[in-house]
């Protein structure tokens, strides 16, 4: 057995080895307990590729389609145009959250359930534009690897991300061995339905939570309850809940993925509009946080 | 090893082990696979003593006695004076919501951590006054060995509650062997707080989710994401979960406690103002509930 066969030698696989070794060491001083030993991992740009737009957005883009052959006049407003063209400047100039507030208002009215017949179907055939390859297909067979190894290792791993809760619910069991209940993400409101012999719970064209930068720690408070002692990101979003990660007791242990491999993947950082890479790399250092090169730290990247 | 052993020969026990012997068989058409094996518990009179009134409120007096000593002339106004008084009637005729979320408002304020540690300390003396026991040692043991059975079965239970989130999560991995993040309940907001070199989240003064009847549906869709099979109750405020649970595909399990147990608990149901029994109780047949008698169906009550 080789855990972690896709990472090159190198700092960032010495760092982990070296993190799971001291906290699962009960001789260890930095020694957790199983049931503390919470990881938390962004999805997008970090579990799989984010670029040029977030697959939430793609999905969005096909929901809206169906709703336009309804309704033809939607084809000439904003955002609905820039949506319907994937005219990404302008998506980009409206910014990250109004982009996901957007294409999760597409999919309110249905039920949790039928989303979910409806989201695994799409992700059958939907692929990334740039890399040609099926979104499934575009999860880092690394991080996989890393997910197994921490398992392994008595961690929970956890998904919290800005991407919408029921999508990610639809693949992450299937990619990433991670269940509904450890799948944490922006939400819409729901309501509950009962209806002759059943009850069902219907999405809402309503925001409930946006979960990302300062969110994505307030939800890590509601859902899980305790302070992780691992986080993986890859941009500013996710900063706070690596500095939440690393400031509690005991060992601690953050890591920041970087798109510097134009190569095999892309190469972004700063330039990325929906989700920018700038303070997370600047402070890195000070924050005792581990970067990760895709170019170097990586030997294969997809599954 | 005999699992259940508090609980005495009946229908309610019989059919526990019915539904885990057909769920967990792979012949069986009932298999259901480990990963949806999904178990929701009430938690207030389902899993501990929630006469005469539920913990949280009793957290709730202990911390205005503090608020009072700070401000003498909050002992004049209501509800403070209700609280103050243990004033039974004039709560119970607040109603449950009102009351929670003004026990829920007298910690806000506090950090989370701090606030897990003040509970903690708090569980070490407090006692349930009618029973005069620890409320730690108010906690049912045939529930106890049932929560035991259903995780040597692959179950993965939660609880579902209309109690404070962070003071269930406070005792429930010690009392059930249940984590912090499989713990859903009441919440209040939460912001984010970077101050020096820690990070940590406080409590607000303002209601996130009153984890009760249809809203602990919605709850269970946002924390869980899939239907659970097994619930667990004791209130018309577990009647939709229940519901919820019972009317999905497969094989599907509800019980509801039943407190008619004066000599060795107590005996209520519809008359129990802070959170009656009346419907679930009437339409226990029609949705194919399973009523467990405290009186019948359990040998031993407490831990």
């Amino acid at each position: 057995m080789n855990p972690l066969a896709s990472w090159n030698e190198g700092p960032a696989k010495s760092a982990i080895f070296d993190f799971v070794a001291r906290v699962t060491d009960e001789r260890s001083t930095d020694f957790v307990p199983v049931a503390r030993r919470i990881a938390v991992f962004d999805n997008d740009g970090t579990l799989w590729c984010e670029y040029p737009m977030q697959t939430q957005v793609y999905f969005g883009f096909a929901q809206l389609a169906g709703l336009v052959e309804k309704d033809p006049e939607l084809k000439k407003r904003q955002p609905y145009k820039a949506f319907l063209e994937h005219d990404l400047e302008t998506l980009h100039r409206l910014g990250k959250k109004a982009v996901f507030e957007f294409a999760f208002a597409t999919h309110a009215g249905m039920t949790v359930t039928e989303f979910d017949a409806h989201a695994r179907d799409w992700f059958e055939s939907a692929r990334n534009p740039k890399l040609d390859r099926l979104f499934l297909k575009c999860v880092y067979r690394p991080q996989v690897e890393l997910l197994d190894y921490l398992r392994a290792n008595g961690f929970k791993p956890f998904i919290v991300s800005g991407g919408g809760i029921d999508l990610i619910r639809a693949f992450a069991e299937t990619a990433y061995g991670i269940p509904p209940e450890q799948v944490i993400g922006s939400s819409l409101h729901m309501k509950i339905e009962a209806s002759g012999t059943t009850v069902n719970l219907r999405k809402l064209p309503k925001l409930h939570s946006f979960d990302d930068r300062e969110e994505k720690v307030v939800n890590i408070g509601l859902h899980i309850g305790c302070r992780p002692i691992l986080c993986f990101g890859n941009s500013d979003g996710d900063l706070a809940m690596m500095r939440y990660t690393m400031t509690g007791d005991g060992p601690r242990f953050a890591l920041l993925l970087h798109h510097d491999d134009a190569a095999r993947e892309f190469a972004y950082d700063r330039d990325f509009k929906l989700s920018p890479l700038r303070e997370a790399l600047e402070t890195a250092a000070e924050h005792r946080i581990q970067v990760v090169s895709m170019a170097k730290d990586w030997s294969e990247v997809f599954v």
